[in-house]
């Protein structure tokens, strides 16, 4: 087993929106308190196999690690995982010959709770090799055994919180669960000379999708029972839970947004869907934590007033650090309030970080930047030459295909 | 029934191709000849259902309408159907609402062939509709009972010439023929209580696909026989012919181009595929017929010399019909080989329609135009005159986004 690439940095919970249940609060506070004895919360671990060579996909590169808008398709799926809190380590298995890649994928976009193992030859090989590095009896592993471990593939990018917690839940009551969806096409059963034997009955029958989750215990026993038969030709690890362990799995209706990536347009797709959701992100920095500050409405008027707009508020980045790993988000849209400074330190920070990051080379990144300046302590010439300075440095970053917009904002501060 | 939007006009067969085999040449002379008695060649129609409402994509438009690069979906798979010459006619079935859209766009993108029929309010009725209207029975019908008729989806508009001709000549032989896929997710059963029954064995199921196709007879006689509950629930025409004509369809492995556009992310893919064709795709405009003019020779080297470029040639355009309907086939590079004439109409005529079609608008359009003239009868101002002529055409046509490049070439006429 390879060492972790960058040791795990604590990261803020992401919120579960406005349909956040109660299971989701238990699993956040678990994840929070350490699992106590006793509690339901579940341990969650992921095993992520990426060892597949993209053969359907007719490029070289395994599908994988295939760009998409110059950042490999495995880099978003990790980022989806990551983003669910409650998901304590993520175990990506891939080939001996993708290893230094893939280091070099998680250092260059900062991803958090990585361990990486050797794939085997064949899908169900490198989720046994997984598995195996989250069980307990592992020397020297850092990784503990989650109560409950979630399969998931690194071609499946667009997987949800939402699905996460329904297969989560399902496998601890039930041993375990898949996300399905509605067939697309009828599925037929050929005859050894080519012909139709029969065809099967669409409502009848599902397509097993990903991602599946089981109680840690459930699947790593069936994969040690399993067959060489099993492992070199199967591919469904619901059947193994059902051959080996006598579980019937939970089955979860999951969105169409859980599909694999899989031929050369899946990758087109993949692209336009990424690209539909960065148009809808703004990233929002914020250099206060006080919640009464006018600049929080903000916040709130942008949750409200716009669809499917996806608000990242932060602290400030007096680091580059924090800086790098917002750009690293490849968000194209920022909203800066500042409230403790008047000058553009924060403000040039970002915009180099954003140009050394070349976001701004394949489309132009727009940067609003908002002071709120005591009306009072701020004499009039400073005023316009504020407004004359911000106004100068938008035009110097536009040849940069960065647009910055300066709002100054002048109220009474009240006593 | 509809009457036809637009009379058919006699079309040039496309060229099969090297890949051209001796059904396909049979099928071609067939289709001259118009099928002497004990020929083999079978007389070729096509049913497309397009009576789908199009819930699954989320979008109001029904996907079939759907506009990908400002054309509806339905126009490009109409095309792909077309450029087969050895399909006599195309029945269409849209449901009443659709219908003026529908003759709307047949008759902006000169679709050639098209009957139009009303849907049903299920797949299978649609079908049975348009099949209704290609038999012989039907009083005042235009159309002539087909031997085989294939039947195709609307929404699947990548479909090649290779696969219709297999299902063809297999549906001659075996009565039913349809295109098949590995299946991309494992198919699963679930029980009653939403858990798993049973997961299938992937290597011994396959997806049904289209183009499917159909000795006339079978499959109407199979429609005719049909219970109300096939009608309404069944989706498959394969199992049809098997159920109630007892004839084991002969199942072709398709190319994974075959594949139904069902969700949003599907006209995604669909969009950057059409945009790549696009790219790779020359329309070539030759004013003679003289195959030994040098002319002919860079016809041979474009196509020995580029991978994956469609080379289309065409006899000068006169009229602006002509070229209304090579602008209409989206082409966006045009080299024009002039040897009869020295001066700009026609070139001036193709910008002109490039212009009005709004082709220019997203991408620019590249047109080369070629002149070949004889080197001794033109004096040397003229031919500083015309280089003049062109170059400042060329500054003129590129604010208009089409890059005009004007290659006069001066060669001596042998005697």
């Amino acid at each position: 087993m390879e060492p972790r690439p960058a040791a795990p940095r604590p990261r803020l919970c992401d919120s579960l929106g406005a349909d956040q249940t109660p299971s989701a609060s238990t699993l956040n506070a678990a994840r929070a308190e350490a699992r106590p004895a006793g509690r339901r919360a579940p341990a969650v671990a992921a095993v992520l196999p990426a060892g597949g060579s993209g053969e359907r996909m007719g490029v070289p590169t395994p599908k994988q690690f295939c760009p998409v808008l110059e950042r490999p398709l495995i880099s978003y799926t990790l980022q989806a995982l990551e983003r669910v809190c409650w998901i304590k380590d993520i175990v990506v298995a891939v080939t001996g010959e993708n290893m230094e890649a893939m280091k070099g994928i998680i250092q260059k976009y900062q991803h958090q709770r990585i361990s990486l193992v050797e794939a085997g030859v064949t899908r169900h090989r490198s989720i046994f090799n997984g598995l195996k590095a989250l069980a307990e009896d592992q020397p020297d592993s850092k990784l503990s055994k989650p109560e409950v471990v979630i399969i998931h593939d690194a071609v499946r990018p667009f997987v949800e919180e939402d699905v996460l917690l329904k297969v989560v839940t399902a496998a601890k009551e039930y041993g375990a669960a898949g996300a399905i969806r509605p067939l697309v096409s009828t599925v037929i059963s050929p005859s050894a000379d080519g012909c139709l034997d029969h065809s099967l009955e669409r409502a009848r029958h599902r397509a097993s999708e990903m991602p599946q989750a089981f109680l840690f215990d459930v699947i790593y026993e069936a994969y040690q029972q399993c067959s060489d038969y099993d492992l070199e030709f199967g591919t469904e690890c619901l059947q193994l839970a059902l051959k080996y362990g006598h579980i019937k799995a939970k089955l979860v209706e999951g969105s169409p947004d859980l599909w694999k990536v899989t031929y050369k347009r899946d990758l087109y797709a993949a692209e336009s869907i990424i690209k539909e959701r960065i148009s809808q992100h703004i990233c929002l920095i914020m250099d206060t934590k006080d919640e009464n500050h006018v600049g929080h409405r903000l916040e709130e008027v942008l949750k409200d007033e716009l669809n499917h707009v996806k608000v990242t508020s932060r602290l400030p980045c007096h680091t580059g650090r924090d800086l790098d790993q917002i750009v690293s988000e490849q968000c194209y849209s920022y909203v800066c309030v500042n409230v403790m400074t008047s000058d553009f330190e924060e403000i040039r920070k970002l915009v180099n970080m954003l140009e050394e990051s070349n976001l701004s080379i394949l489309y132009p990144v727009v940067v609003i930047s908002v002071y709120f300046l005591d009306y009072k302590s701020v004499p009039f010439d400073q005023k316009m030459e504020n407004l004359m300075q911000i106004r100068e440095y938008a035009k110097e970053v536009k040849k940069r295909n960065i647009l910055l917009c300066g709002l100054l904002i002048y109220y009474p501060q009240l006593p």
